[in-house]
């Protein structure tokens, strides 16, 4: 077999070049599969296969259908598609109208197409940001199988991180992609709210869900992002040229409470790095962070949504959940409408401050997440689970509550030695500018092999 | 002085031709005002001159600012302006910032150097449909004083029935302008939803909130449209030449149910009417129709909204609110966020259904009321008051919760001998068609003058 190419640039180098095809990289993508890890809620090798074939078949009869065009992808399952079932996490299958119908998204995959791998692990009903899941088991962390790999987009992450994918759909309502990339050592992109569609997706809340990628690096972010953003595939957006320039605004608030040893220090030297390139770091107050991760901890925003869902839609779902997620559901019953109401409107306007505020800034930095990855047995008790699920969001949980855009990528070690990441978050709207940026910041920090290693052998 | 212009079309020609001057226009409206009506909050006659008299400058200097340049119009009392108080029907004036700041349609307005005439009374926080308030007095209905006007808009239909102004800007959160409009024998217009900005205007329910306009004819309301619709004044929708092949679909359910004497019978003659010019009448079972004022009547989706305004943003109002409003907004304080959510997306669910079922229709038609409006005296106890207000609102809450534009045009007088309204809803972003088809209507059946006759005098 041709040598592997390990991410999604080099994949289409080589489908570009004829030096793989895209049954090539099926096949890879099959042998890089660990069951151990547990990534997918539904993994179909031979559906794989065959549209591998397909899109072999449309390359030789000369046929170019996208960038996407014979590339590994796989599906969180809550993403709806046609010859999958989606269980959202949850221990049935929801009904197959419209839950096995592509959605605008997975629809773009399929009209380019992409090879499909399956549908990856998630948090029940994604209500959750450790990754676990006690019907279809937790997905394991490449870097320590003992703890847990972030959620809600559990598998999504883990897919990509052992190479069965080279990209991965994800959703994000408080950090659900962010959180699981971070903690994997790879790169995530989480929309704007309202950039692109989320039709086809089992919602939680339609007022903070947003749609996104992981993948290896920023580049293959820009590319995913080129792909299906607007009517039609596009180009990625390019990097910077450099850093000359570009305005990081650090807040002082919050983001660096309390955060796990070297989790902090690696961000830090990041950042240094970033400077010594040409950067300018604005350290300043930005109050409107504080005030967003307070709307995050008091007002339980996605929860009535979710409550909604469950006892109108998909009736029966609420007798089988996680009972981690049930007792936060049990309080979502309790919020009044004008609360619920009231924490919107703060939020449309600490985001309207906050655009503001960083009107000066390319992005808003932050340690993507303050506590190293717990192991999964320390947090099956509900206390300890809410306290770390809290914590692991907190940080991501402000790109959503002032409706922002956000990119993580690996910034280092902690001191466990567990993936550190560094978030950039922007203005929806804003997400090529991001990406850009993203881009040439991987090229000073380096990728994530260069700049993390590989997680040791199972 | 020159002959009086009884409507906004005859105002501009006379304006054009320079028969008239807006000084001229501006006598004549504050001839025409009428006290003991209570249509005005804020009457502002000195004010009116002012702006007249700046309008014939601009014009004598050979500027032109737009359809409304020089013409009467009157703002409810819930949309902020420059020079004036907003109380929102309530003792005390809010804030200045930003309650006496120009929002955008106001500045639409005032860009065209429009007279503004005053502020018009409305139903406190426009939060019910027979137009009364302690506060400020009830306004009368100018065909039978002893009646109510109608409302929340009931000073802005009131403002155009006496003449003091030629358009009107109102709200309409369940029927607010409609119903008004419909009880005073004039036009109005709905927007549909997310179709004009709502900003500067006091909020009610963001969901529910539209603005639009009242004026003494469907013609009226075609330039007051064409002038305040996008970025820049525009022409006014055209009539249609006639209604041949036009589809009018007229509900089973509901709208008929219950409605006083004379009102069914007013509508159906104007629709045989129709029907004899060309139209034709499509009469089916539309369930969506009854769905809405399901959850009409079940789902109180405004309260909590505006429980959330007077407790968080406008604190101190809720202590002198109209006990009539305090008893449902206390009620409001109980919907959950989950129920209020699944009212939510019930809306949506049945506004998708019924666009679908309502495609070949060019108009789903009803009676805009299904009561003559009652005595004010009638109305002063709560259970009373509550029976009619739901009442009132029931047909055209229909247009809102079906997310509809909607229109209402005179259809004659019921056995009471007070006006009929005939409702006419489209879908939003069809509003221009709409009012096409209107001016058509209004020439089959007549202009309010044609049909109703004038009301008596005092």
């Amino acid at each position: 077999m041709p040598e592997a190419a390990t991410d999604l640039a080099a994949a289409m180098r080589a489908l570009a070049e004829q030096h793989l095809s895209a049954s090539d990289l099926a096949e890879q993508a099959i042998a890089a599969h660990d069951p151990a890890l547990n990534a997918y809620a539904a993994w179909t090798p031979e559906t794989t296969r065959a549209q591998a074939a397909a899109a072999d078949a449309a390359r030789q009869a000369g046929a170019t259908t996208g960038p996407l065009m014979g590339v590994p992808v796989s599906l969180k399952d809550i993403y709806a598609a046609a010859g999958w079932r989606t269980y959202a996490g949850s221990p049935k299958a929801l009904p197959a109208e419209p839950w096995e119908r592509d959605g605008p998204l997975v629809a773009k995959l399929r009209r380019q197409l992409a090879t499909i791998t399956g549908k990856t692990n998630t948090v029940e009903f994604a209500f959750s940001g450790l990754g676990t899941n006690p019907h279809w088991g937790t997905p394991r962390n490449p870097w320590n199988r003992a703890r847990v790999a972030g959620g809600s987009s559990s598998g999504a992450a883990v897919s990509v991180r052992e190479g069965s994918a080279l990209l991965a759909l994800g959703t994000d309502t408080a950090g659900s992609i962010r959180v699981p990339a971070a903690m994997n050592g790879l790169a995530g992109l989480k929309m704007g709210a309202g950039q692109w569609p989320t039709e086809g997706i089992v919602p939680l809340s339609h007022l903070l869900d947003t749609p996104g990628l992981i993948a290896r690096t920023a580049q293959d972010l820009a590319i995913g992002y080129g792909a299906l953003n607007g009517d039609a595939p596009g180009a990625a957006p390019m990097a910077r040229p450099d850093l000359t320039g570009v305005r990081l605004c650090v807040p002082a608030q919050v983001v660096w409470d309390d955060t796990a040893p070297g989790i902090a220090e690696a961000v830090e030297s990041a950042l240094r790095e970033l400077e010594a390139a040409g950067a300018k770091l604005l350290r300043r107050d930005v109050p409107e962070v504080l005030a967003a991760v307070e709307v995050f901890r008091t007002t339980n925003l996605a929860g009535p949504d979710l409550y909604r869902l469950l006892s109108t839609e998909l009736t029966g779902w609420l007798d089988t959940v996680d009972p981690s997620i049930r007792q936060r559901l049990d309080k979502a019953t309790d919020v009044p409408a004008w609360q619920w109401l009231a924490a919107r409107a703060r939020v449309a306007e600490l985001s309207r401050a906050a655009a503001e505020r960083l009107r000066d800034c390319d992005a808003l930095v932050a340690p993507t997440v303050a506590l190293t990855p717990p192991e999964i047995d320390a947090v099956q008790a509900p206390d300890a689970f809410a306290r770390a699920n809290g914590f692991a969001l907190r940080n991501t949980a402000v790109g959503n509550y002032l409706t922002m855009a956000g990119v993580t990528l690996p910034a280092g070690l902690d001191a466990a030695g567990m993936p550190v990441g560094l978030q950039l978050l922007g203005q929806p709207g804003g997400e090529a500018g991001l990406l850009a940026l993203a881009q040439t910041v991987e090229r000073v920090l380096g990728t994530s092999d260069q700049r993390l290693g590989t997680p040791p052998a199972a």
